[in-house]
């Protein structure tokens, strides 16, 4: 139900691409989780002097930077989902219905605090 | 093109959590790729003490842990892309172009390398 | 008690630096957070295509980007601690006292297991 | 010249600490690398919510925490080091001379442009 076509072809493309350079045995989940973290740090750091007002209007050299980190991100992430015949999509999903539950509206209005601490 | 359905599905529910929860104050550019790279090093600690070959075969409790954090990027991930109205799969097929060129097959099969040491 | 002369040296250093630079309106503890986990994913980012084995004994080149990642971790984590009026040293000392109750040795022996799961 | 009383204490502790639990086999660098990082986006999570503002005044229970995580840092940071024979502190005086080099201060004062860019 949740296999998404778009996705599909991404990972056919990831998997091809790292068949032809025979980079398989390089990508445990282990590896990838590491990889997925470090490209998530080098898109954090776009951010890292920036003010949360001046993040929200990036200037377009940084905004290129950026969308490259992102493209990165989802790169591991779906390669990961894929070593593990996870379904990101799904998991997300599922993870939005657990979060409904964790913070109900009249109690997270509004508020940054942990679900443990409403 | 590259719209997607289910992405586009997935960016509405977590517009519609967020603004429910009066959420969208907290949630600058800077904030979400904060949490986003928390989310991918929670996942990261799930393989921290496992052997490469551990991590292929996860137990069944860590695999359901790694399904929910997987999750967790997932959505921070598309949550700093709508935000900055960036096309995350788009950016991830565009990058998987330019790592083609950085990495042709013939220099870089088998290798590990970074691809200024090819 | 705690206070040690070659970490108040390099926090001085630091201060120093920092002010020269008129840095300081940038250091919150919230972007030094920020810098300190973008450091240490640059330090990992050494070490995500080496087998554990091979991490154990990196190259000379290998070896001196390493260090130099190992000093922006180190230079981070002092000038958050500084901000924060926070000991490190006491911090660490702390916390190996505390993991030892949760880690007894007749448990914890030859196990990477996390103490809630003992 | 560096060795440093108090870092060396730590480390003997770290050592005897590790020893007793023969957790040896765990400590490659590549998984104290992967430690340090999940222990730096711990401290992460400290100020992800936080305007730049609110983490200069964390709470008491919120700076409790954060001094847990700055030990558990420096822990890792340490272990990482002794094992590759780094010393940490020389690692970050050396890397202030190099940053000296990188940002003169007519040039950097006031601003959080990367040395490349300035």
């Amino acid at each position: 139900m949740m296999r998404d076509q778009l996705i599909d072809d991404l990972v056919n493309r990831l998997r091809k691409f790292a068949d032809e350079r025979e980079w398989g045995q390089f990508h445990s989940p282990k590896n990838l989780a590491m990889a997925l973290t470090v490209e998530a740090a080098e898109l954090l750091q776009e951010f890292q002097w920036l003010t949360e007002e001046q993040s929200r209007q990036p200037d377009q050299e940084g905004l290129k930077r950026i969308k490259e980190e992102i493209g990165d991100v989802m790169i591991y992430l779906i390669l990961l989902s894929d070593h593990l015949s996870i379904d990101p999509m799904a998991a997300a999903f599922e993870k939005i219905e657990k979060n409904r539950a964790k913070y109900p509206v009249d109690k997270a209005k509004g508020s940054a605090k942990k679900y443990t601490d409403l």
